[in-house]
């Protein structure tokens, strides 16, 4: 199964009938799988069961399983970081890992076994403040890797913990960002939970700096009983005044943008509990097992990564949207955006290599929001933009009928995708409505859906902890199956770094004006900046 | 200058070198404009001088001045709902508009300024509550285009109008989403404000009818005082029990997403002050004086359209990324997603024909966290993705380091992505740093940049009201021009009208059990969350 049959296929599959793919009950019986309290529904994709087929032998040519295995087992799959990718390690405190041949589950459970003591110190209040009373708010200062995660896990589970531990975040340099997440809190009970790997992030330490300086104006210079860091960096966060006891670390084989399984959901797991943290971690173990051991055709992970990849690199989507209809899960699309974009968003493959497609752009909003929104343009551009849905069977069942009218309504988006709606009928529906034959001829075409998009959808059973790290831990997984495809390395960022370096050139440059490298635009931009800042 | 002249262009364009054009002097001043506040740097769009005025010809060619005079005189452009568009004539007060022939300004101004008595009546306690006591707080409900644009605008200009009446929103049918804005407001000083054009709108009328009963519990029965319509559809709110004083139309010329500019505007008008939504007026009404008057290559809307256009058409970029640099400006990345994803995702053109091509996918988020996010991708991706920078000269003053960092972030990036690093400066930087050339060779590729990707720049002095109002006229005028050289109508949106018929049928699948018409995925999926839910 070479490339460019594959390519070939998605070229002949381009003009196959959704409505006829969807209509086989065998190809539907394979593509729908349910597991973890999800049920997954890939039938809607542009592929037949020969193309399903041939991306499964696709697969096993380019040795996704023993990439599988070699996840697991911890070889420096971050190839050019040298390490090994085990936040699965995380979330299965009962197993054995090895990093690169070294044992870390050891070292895992002893981290783990901190971070809850301190979780369930500061909830009982033996974790104090300076004056003994206990913390009632937490400020989690982080951004990018380590501001996402934990903001989607309290947004999608507060709700049904009932925490009464107030969780607010600051990511942005702005200013404003961190007076929302301080504003009506006391800094006499309030702790500041501070997240950089390297204790050198400018928004982060900003922030730090500035919710200090609020703390210290209440409590005195001495803060350090309201400040935690979790960081890799403990010889900065010792000369920053934190107390080593108070600093949690996190490994080289978690990434960022994994890393909530990690210390870093530790503002998570004081404000929901680590009960409710344990359980979540309990699902996305059991997503683990599953996409470890299935084989490739009744694997969800899989069957979901192959599809990712048909469609930005066969069909040539150059974009996924992602449609939560769970206003607790509206933060979803920028995590997925930050998760895959980040990882798979690289120009050259593992072997350093030009590639020619890799990840697509991720994108999306809440529904039913997003149908007022974006949804014009997913029926009836002429450009096909695959969707993924995700709602949840059972919730807010104080409202049923509410929670069932979003339900149909996200059922209803994919099936309008899949038909559309032809000119014929189009002119029915106008001629039954009383319209003549001289409107029907004007309107008709801007009434055409041509359909045929393709679209996925995920059914979860309620959004229970368990379930929604099942469904964390299916993204993740998707996302190293998708850049194995694309055969680049997942899980490192250099794409980040000549930003940051011209960033910190110009911060200058606004001081003392352009430095003689700077380009014309730029330049010009400078002294604008300069003359209305003066 | 044929349609086939330009892509060719395009294709030459493509393989230009950015760095280049950007530092020609002369090229630089015709493609960098000041206006009404707004500095826009379009020098790093990837066109030649000789591109440009071949754009401009075609604007010519095609009808572009006209089209804007059709614009501005009221002529039914709208053509496939045979309606004028005229959302300009709200803030432009003191000048006469004509839809289709019709005057119109002289409603216009009694409209205002009935919402400019109601909103200072609130303001002043004068118009109150059901026992007397003024309003405290407005919950503004509504969807797409009766809740985006509000949102912004508070979210915009809240902070500097200093108001002290809360204002929230609430879109989503979930009942999470009201229950949050309700949450901790008092029913005896709550206004509820329901914007719908049609009085039909599923999901503002379950949280009107939520709202009224968690009102009504407080208050009992008649809840008229605290109920604000703004409908096109008065028999119906008459219906729903609105006094017919307290309800608000917009006319048939005002499309929902440019309708913040109408009464949809008055919960901003109450929230911030009428002077200040009088000053924003100001600001658009000016930009549209701008676009109207100015020649097409001095025309910074008509430049900001053709370069939308070539991007998607003759470069074939498929997305355009917005990244504001302004937490206050948040939200504009899902405004601008509606307002171009909406009037410009669209199948056919005027005449009913097929159009290759039409509006972008428009995604983003906020800076710098975005840069934490998704940045990798823009960066190093395969895919093109055009940047658009929004950043803000002057605010935060009382944090002046933090807003020099944020406007060195955006400058940076914008270089970043033109020039891009080369493998021989990657391994010169990696070489300085003690890299032997084993590493070298290995990691060097992961490290190049290709640059060469087009951004444009859209520098705020500040973020008044006016320059505010005058960035969202440009924003609209500039999706109109790129819906003429896409030759689409947009203002109509019939792609959102298929998936409300089979919601509704799915509703009642989903209590009935799935009708035969339904797919295979759709019986699926029906079946199981009938099963969960029952």
């Amino acid at each position: 199964m070479t490339y460019s049959d594959l390519i070939a296929r998605g070229q002949s599959a381009s003009s196959a009938s959704l409505p006829d793919l969807v209509s086989d009950p065998v190809r539907h019986q394979r593509l729908t799988i349910t597991a973890q309290g999800l049920h997954f529904d890939f039938s809607r994709a542009l592929l037949s069961e020969a193309d399903f087929d041939a991306l499964l032998t696709h697969a096993q040519e380019i040795g996704l399983e023993q990439a599988r295995a070699d996840l697991f087992s911890g070889k420096p799959i971050n190839a050019t970081e040298g390490r090994a990718v085990l936040h699965m390690a995380l979330r299965q405190p009962g197993r054995d890992f090895f990093a690169k041949g070294e044992a870390i589950s050891t070292a895992v459970r002893t981290g783990r076994a901190a971070a809850t003591a301190f979780a369930h110190g500061v909830r009982d209040g033996s974790i104090c403040a300076t004056d003994g009373r206990p913390f009632k708010a937490i400020v989690h200062i982080g951004i990018g890797g380590s501001d996402l995660g934990p903001r989607l896990v309290h947004e999608a589970l507060a709700p049904s913990a009932g925490s009464d531990i107030i969780l607010r975040f600051a990511a942005n340099i702005e200013p404003g960002e961190l007076a929302a997440a301080l504003a009506g809190l006391d800094p006499r009970e309030t702790l500041i939970l501070c997240v950089s790997k390297t204790f050198t992030t400018l928004e982060t330490l900003e922030n730090l700096k500035a919710a200090r300086a609020w703390l210290q104006a209440a409590i005195g210079p001495d803060d350090s009983a309201h400040l935690v860091a979790i960081s890799a960096a403990p010889e900065r966060t010792k000369a920053a005044g934190f107390r080593p006891d108070r600093v949690f670390d996190f490994k080289e084989w978690v990434g960022g943008r994994f890393s909530l399984w990690s210390a870093v959901g530790l503002s998570c797991k004081i404000a929901l509990g680590p009960d409710v943290i344990a359980r979540m971690h309990a699902g996305a173990a059991a997503m683990d097992h599953l996409f470890e051991t299935l084989p490739l055709a009744q694997n969800p992970v899989v069957i979901a990564g192959l599809i990712g990849w048909w469609n930005r690199t066969c069909l040539d989507f150059k974009s996924r949207a992602v449609i939560p209809y769970a206003k607790r899960l509206r933060l979803l699309p920028q995590f997925l955006q930050q998760l895959e974009m980040e990882s798979n968003g690289k120009s050259v493959n593992l072997a350093g290599q030009r590639v020619s497609t890799s990840g697509p752009v991720v994108w999306g909003a809440e529904g039913t929001n997003a149908q007022h929104a974006f949804f014009q343009h997913l029926h009836q551009s002429p450009d096909v933009t695959p969707v993924e849905f995700i709602a949840i069977a059972t919730d807010n069942e104080d409202a049923p009928a509410r929670t069932r009218m979003t339900l149909a309504n996200a059922l209803a988006q994919a099936e309008a995708l899949t038909h559309g709606k032809t000119r014929a009928d189009v002119e029915a529906t106008m001629r039954a409505a009383g319209a003549d034959d001289a409107s029907i001829a004007a309107i008709a075409p801007h009434r055409v859906f041509s359909g045929n998009r393709p679209s996925s959808f995920v059914l979860m059973d309620r959004l229970s902890p368990e379930n929604f790290g099942a469904y964390l831990a299916f993204c993740e997984h998707r996302t190293f199956v998708e850049g194995k495809l694309w055969g680049v390395n997942s899980f490192d960022q250099w794409g980040v770094e000549l930003g940051k370096v011209i960033a910190s050139e110009i911060d200058a440059d606004l001081q003392k004006g352009p430095s003689s490298h700077r380009d014309r635009a730029s330049v010009a931009l400078i002294e604008a900046i300069r003359s209305l800042r003066s």
